[in-house]
C-alpha cells in the first residue's frame, strides 16, 4: 500500500468523529461553566483554562482526558496556593461524578465526569518563562505557543503520536521516557508533517539541538546554558523549549527510545503499514520452547506488590532486578537479561540465567597462613592448602538457583527498591515455569521480542 | 610413639651404614687421585674441592651425588675459566664412565661414575665473599662455614631434610622454591637441632631476619642493603648467608613450601610419626568419583613435550596453564584449578572447571546504533534492541568447552609458554577422562589431595 493510502486510513481510526467533537466540546463547555460558578462563590481569584491535547485539538479519538487548570495570580504565595488550589479543585469536583487526591509536585484532585477523567490542576497565571514557579505552570504557555503555530497540522500531530503509541516509545513518564505529546507536536510544527518528522529522525541526532523559539538569538546566554547542561547529560536530542530557553523538551527522551524511532522510522518510509500505528496483539508464542532453544532458564519472583502507583513501583521492580542480577553474578549465575512488570497487583520479576545449578564445589580464599585467623581456617577446613601468603579450602555450595536466591533474600543480600523488600522475602520463586497469566510475557522476554526492533511488522 | 622413638627410627633410615661411608670415602679419594692427576699432566693450576653434602656429610644414605669444584687462582680472566675449566672437567671425565655437558651459569661436565653423579664444575678460589665472581665460588665458602659451625649436629641436618623431603618442602630449584640443604645446615646451626628448627617455625617468620654471620655487625651498610631488598621483595625469611652479606640464603624460598614447613611443624610436634620424613605412597583414588563429587569437569591437554630440561619445561607448563584459565574465564568457563606436569616426554595441562557446556545463547553487545556499523549490526541481526545507545543481539556461541579450546588455540588467543605455543596446537584434549597413566594424578589434583596440607599422616 503507497504511504498516503497507509496514512488516510490511520487518520480514519484516529481523527475524532464529529460525534466525538461534539461530545468533547460539550464537556468543555460544562466544565467550564462548573468551574467558573464554583470560582466566583467563595470569590476566588482565578481563571480555568483548559490545557493539554484536548485544549489544542492534537488528542487521538477515543483519548479524551480533560487538563483543567486554576490559574491563580503570580503573587499568590505558595502555601496559598496549595491550600487554596487544593480546595478549590475539590469543591468544583463535588460537583462532578467522583474524585481523588493525586500526587505530583502539589497535591491536585484527579475527577472522573461523563467517563472522563478530569485533572483538576492549581498552578500560577504566567504569561512568561520568568514568571514560571511550579513545574506545571508552563502547560498554559505550551498551549499557546501551539495553538499558535499549528496551523491545522493537527493531523499530522495525530499521526506521529499514534505512530510513537504504536512502535512503544510515547509518554515522558520517567519509567517509560518516551517522546511527550508536546515534543510530538513541536516535532511536526518545525518539520511540517509527519512523514518530514520521520525522514528527519536521522538527521535530528546529527543536528542534535534544535531551537523552533530562537532562543539561541533571543537570550544567547541562557540558552547556551541549557545546552551546554544537556549536552553533558548526553541526552540524544536538545530541543530548546519555545517558551522557555532554561528547558530540553527531550530532557526526558532516553537513547532507547529515539532508538526505537530512529529504526522505526526507517523501516516505515521503506515498507509503510497501519501496524506501525496499531501493532497486531503482541507475537504469541511457548515460552518453554524458547529456554529449549536458548539452552537457558528463567526464574520468576511473583508477589503481592505493594498500594503504590505504577511510576513508583516499575522503577523499584527495575531497580530490584538488577539487585538480583549483580547478586547472582556474584554467585556465579549469569544473567543474560531480566524483565520486570504487574499483572493488576501481583508484580513479577523474571531474571533469564544461564544454568539453574552451580557447581558443587568451590574454592574458598582464606586469609594469610601465619595469622590466628590462618590457623582458624587451617582448623575448621578439611582440605586446605597454600598459594601465595593465602590459604584456601573448598567450600560446598549450595546447588539450585532457587536456593541461592532464597539464601540471598534472607542474608539481605540483594539491593531492592526500597519499598519491595518485605514483599520480595514473601516472594513466590519459579524456576523454569510461569503461572498462566505470565505465559506470554515469559514469551516475550525469552524471545526478546518484547524490544526486537525488528519485531510486529 | 614418643618423638626421641621417631627420630631414632627415621635416622636408622637416613644415616649413611659403615659400608656405605666407606664406599663414599673410597670413592671420593679415588675421584680425587684422578682429578689431581690430571690437573698436573698439562700444568694446570688449579685445586679440587669437594662441596656438597657429601664433603660436608649432611648426606642422606643412597644419596650421594658428588660436586668436584676446579678451583682456578682468581686471577685467572672468565674466559679462560670457562674455557679451561670445561677442557679440564672433559679430561677428568674420559677417565669416568661416561659424560655429558650441562649448562647453568657456565658450562659444566655431569659424569656418571660408579653408579654414582659427579658433577665437576669449574669456579674460582675464592677465600673471602669479595672474591666471588661466578655464582658457584660461594659454595666453597658455604661448605667451609658448615663444617666449622656444625660441631656433629650431622644427623640433625639429616634429619631435616629428610622431613622437608617428606613433606615436600625441599629443593631450591627455581621450580620448586623450597629449602635448599644449605639453608637446612644454617638453620640446624642456628637453632640446635631438628626439632628445635620446627619448635622455631613460626618465630622465625616474625623474627624475619636471621643473622648467623653477624654481619648487621661486622658490615651494617651493606647488610642493611640486603635485608630492605629482600624486605621489599616480600621474602618469607631473610637469612644474611654466614660467608656473603649481599645475599639473603632463603630468596628462591616461596611463601607456599615455607607455609608447608610452618603446619608441618606444628602437626609434627603435636603428633610425631614416620610418615612425616616417608609418606606412605600417595593416597590413591579414584577421579571420577571426585568429579561426581565436586559437581566439575576436568579438562585434559596431552601432548609432546619439546626437548627441555624440567626448570624450563616447567614453568612454560604454568604460564600457559594460567593462560587457558584467563581464556576460559573470558569466555564463560570458572577455572576452579590447574595441575601440570609431565609423564617422561608426555606433558600435561589439567584443567578444572564448573562445566563442560556454556549456554548456547549469548548476549551479544554492538555499536552504537546511529552509526553505520549500527546499522550493519541492525541488518545482520535477527533480533536486536537497544540498552543505552547501544545495539544489542542474540549469539549464539559454540557450546562445548573443547570446542572453545579448540577455537581459542586456533585464534591464538591463548598466552602460553613461549615454547609450547606449537606443541599444545597439536594436543589431544580430552575432557572427564584421562589415559591410564595420569589417572592417579587427576585424583590427586582433583581431590587437592596433591597439595592438602592436612594429607599423608
Amino acid at each position: 500500500m503507497d504511504v498516503e493510502a497507509v496514512l488516510q486510513k490511520v487518520l480514519q481510526r484516529i481523527r475524532p468523529t464529529d460525534e466525538e467533537r461534539a461530545f468533547v466540546e460539550d464537556l468543555m463547555t460544562e466544565l467550564k461553566g462548573i468551574a467558573e460558578e464554583t470560582i466566583e462563590s467563595p470569590g476566588f481569584d482565578v481563571k480555568p483554562y483548559f490545557v493539554g491535547s484536548l485544549a489544542k485539538d492534537t488528542y487521538l479519538a477515543g483519548d479524551h482526558d480533560v487538563d483543567l487548570f486554576l490559574a491563580f495570580p503570580r503573587d499568590t504565595p505558595l502555601e496559598e496556593l496549595r491550600e487554596k488550589g487544593l480546595e478549590l479543585g475539590k469543591a468544583i469536583a463535588e460537583k462532578l461524578d467522583s474524585y481523588e487526591i493525586a500526587y505530583a509536585e502539589h497535591p491536585y484532585v484527579r475527577a472522573e465526569y461523563r467517563g472522563v477523567s478530569v485533572d483538576l490542576v492549581p498552578c500560577y497565571d504566567v504569561e512568561s518563562w520568568r514568571d514560571v514557579k511550579t513545574a506545571v505552570d508552563r502547560s498554559i504557555l505550551h498551549n499557546g505557543w501551539v495553538l499558535e503555530n499549528l496551523n491545522g497540522r493537527n493531523d499530522e500531530v495525530r499521526l506521529l503520536k499514534r505512530f510513537l503509541k504504536g512502535i512503544n516509545a510515547y509518554g515522558s513518564e520517567i519509567y517509560i521516557r518516551g517522546f511527550s505529546g508536546y515534543l510530538a507536536e513541536i516535532l511536526v510544527i518545525k518539520y511540517g508533517s509527519f512523514l518530514e518528522v520521520l525522514k528527519n529522525a536521522d538527521f535530528m541526532l546529527s543536528q542534535k539541538i534544535l531551537d523552533p523559539g530562537n532562543w539561541l538569538k533571543r537570550e544567547q546566554k541562557i540558552a547556551m546554558k541549557t545546552v551546554s547542561r544537556e549536552a553533558d547529560a548526553d541526552r540524544p536530542l536538545i530541543l530548546i523549549d519555545p517558551v522557555d530557553p532554561r528547558r530540553n523538551v527531550a530532557a526526558n527522551l532516553s537513547w532507547e527510545k529515539y532508538g526505537i524511532l530512529y529504526f522505526k522510522a526507517a523501516q516505515f518510509l521503506e515498507n509503510p503499514s497501519e501496524e506501525f500505528f496499531f501493532p497486531r496483539t503482541q507475537k504469541r508464542g511457548n515460552y518453554l520452547s524458547e529456554l529449549k532453544r536458548k539452552g537457558t532458564h528463567l526464574v520468576t519472583l511473583v508477589f503481592q506488590a505493594p498500594d503504590m502507583v505504577e511510576d513508583v513501583l516499575l522503577p523499584q521492580l527495575e531497580r530490584s532486578a538488577r539487585g538480583f542480577e549483580k547478586a547472582l553474578s556474584r554467585e556465579g549465575f549469569n544473567v543474560l537479561g531480566w524483565n520486570v512488570g504487574h499483572e493488576g497487583s501481583k508484580a513479577f520479576i523474571m531474571l533469564e540465567v544461564d544454568r539453574r545449578e552451580r557447581e558443587k564445589v568451590r574454592i574458598k580464599p582464606g586469609p594469610e597462613f601465619f595469622t590466628e585467623r590462618g590457623w582458624d581456617f587451617y582448623r575448621k577446613n578439611e582440605r586446605v592448602w597454600i598459594r601465595g601468603k593465602r590459604l584456601f579450602a573448598e567450600k560446598t555450595v549450595k546447588e539450585d538457583i532457587t536456593e541461592v536466591i532464597v539464601e540471598l533474600i534472607e542474608k539481605n543480600q540483594i539491593s531492592t527498591g526500597k519499598n519491595l523488600r518485605e514483599c520480595i522475602k514473601n516472594a513466590e520463586i519459579l524456576l523454569d515455569y510461569v503461572p498462566k497469566e505470565l505465559k506470554n510475557e515469559a514469551y516475550l522476554f525469552l524471545s526478546r521480542e518484547k524490544w526486537n526492533l525488528k519485531g510486529q511488522q
